[in-house]
């Protein structure tokens, strides 16, 4: 069971912020990673739509033989999550609530923002959370449907993102916040834009960190780490896309640097 | 057959420009609307998935007996159309042929510039269809991505629209063309804007128009018209959609000015 792999999934590349995160924190641990680039993004999705789309890609991994789940996505961990592991009696953890947590504990005038997809901000899951640590948080959302298409298209550091940021995180400003969390995965990667508008006095937080933290607590609970790997292994990753693998593999070997990543194909609507 | 209703289809809204130029040139036609909005959107998906999906919708259809086939996205229309053609007995048509047309016979100074999708710029279908007009037309096509999000989060008329469209117009302006098609069902929206910046002497193709026109006529050359229609006769049009029914009826409601519109969901993997 131990050497079995990871099953970490996303809507399409913004997980890869996540599995990273995992290689990191976890090396000895080999991941299958599934990116639904033939339906991304979900951030518009309903509920219902997305909770299907989940179970097609969790009956995919399956098929890997995985032995835990991670939902490496803003959207499917605040619509689907709690829906689809009702029938799991493998282990899943999803972002939102390793990222309310640290926000949680890292607010000190008890005012948060989140952004994410207008789906996840909808949902409220960061903020019912956040009240679960402690119901004096105020949290305060707001989506912002432009980030994902700008920095899909390139404009990382770019005027116009400026500007779209600087009105989506407005209102957020205006009511105080000290704690915002970057709640789509997306979002670290315009982290020094954002960093700019919401200045020193915020903490950005960033729920990819600390899902790996949460990752390697559980596996360790559940005497599941790959213990027996030699000295300097270094696993074997699998990448699988619904769509467009090539422009899949090229991001991902040069946001994991691993050379030669090469993702394949699943028609994921067989699942 | 001749009281059939004729089945349009999308990846989303966009292709209700197209629907409602038909419901104005062709008023006793019943239309049948089909938008993909859980898959939307279609323009960076590669050709095989944009096939797959587009034979689920004619598979769709087929069960609401249809008489005849608009493509109302260019996307589809660039990739898949001369594919699904094939195997279909009843007529089809899409937006880029009968675009391709009317710029074609616009043009004086022979330069002809494209926006569309990636995908649609990427199948250079315009390109042909241009060329087949008349092989000296020099055609420019240029990508768009960003004004599909912008026109759905309701930028229309706003500055940072306005910048995104003189950055993706800046090479087409430089080499002098007369004649741009809006490749994209969703671009006639941002007319004023483009208009602005191309200014007086480039004429802007619309392909909705040109296309409710060729159905016209070959409704009329196949003797398919509903001629039995009676006098101030209304038809009752129907609308499906595969996510999220409400938004998509408010939004269609609105741009077609049918009160009560009410469109179903349908599950269109099953297809």
């Amino acid at each position: 069971m131990n050497k079995k792999a990871i099953g970490v999934f996303d809507s399409g590349v913004g997980g890869l912020t996540v599995a990273k995160e995992i290689m990191a924190q976890l090396p000895d641990e080999r991941i299958i990673y599934f990116g639904d680039t033939a339906r991304v993004p979900y951030g518009s999705k309903s509920e219902e739509t997305v909770t299907r789309y989940t179970r097609q890609i969790i009956r995919f991994l399956m098929t890997k033989d995985v032995k835990a789940f991670v939902v490496a996505c803003n959207t499917m961990s605040a619509l689907s999550l709690s829906t689809v592991e009702k029938d799991l009696t493998l282990p899943i953890i999803g972002v939102v609530e390793p990222g309310a947590f640290v926000a949680g504990n890292a607010t000190k005038n008890k005012k948060v923002g989140v952004i994410g997809t207008e789906s996840t901000i909808r949902s409220g899951l960061y903020t019912r959370c956040l009240k679960r640590i402690d119901p004096e948080i105020e949290v305060i959302g707001k989506s912002c449907p432009l980030f994902c298409p700008l920095v899909e298209e390139g404009l990382i550091d770019d005027p116009v993102t400026e500007e779209m940021a600087r009105r989506y995180l407005f209102g957020l400003m205006r009511q105080d916040i000290d704690t915002l969390i970057m709640g789509c995965t997306h979002y670290p990667l315009l982290k020094k834009t954002l960093a700019e508008i919401v200045g020193e006095k915020v903490t950005l937080v960033n729920p990819a960190y600390e899902t790996a933290r949460e990752l390697r607590h559980l596996l360790k609970r559940l005497h599941l780490e790959n213990e027996a790997a030699p000295a300097h292994y270094k696993p074997a990753h699998d990448f699988y896309v619904s769509d467009s693998a090539e422009r899949f593999s090229e991001f991902a070997a040069k946001l994991l640097h691993i050379e030669g990543l090469s993702a394949q194909i699943v028609n994921i609507e067989d699942y």
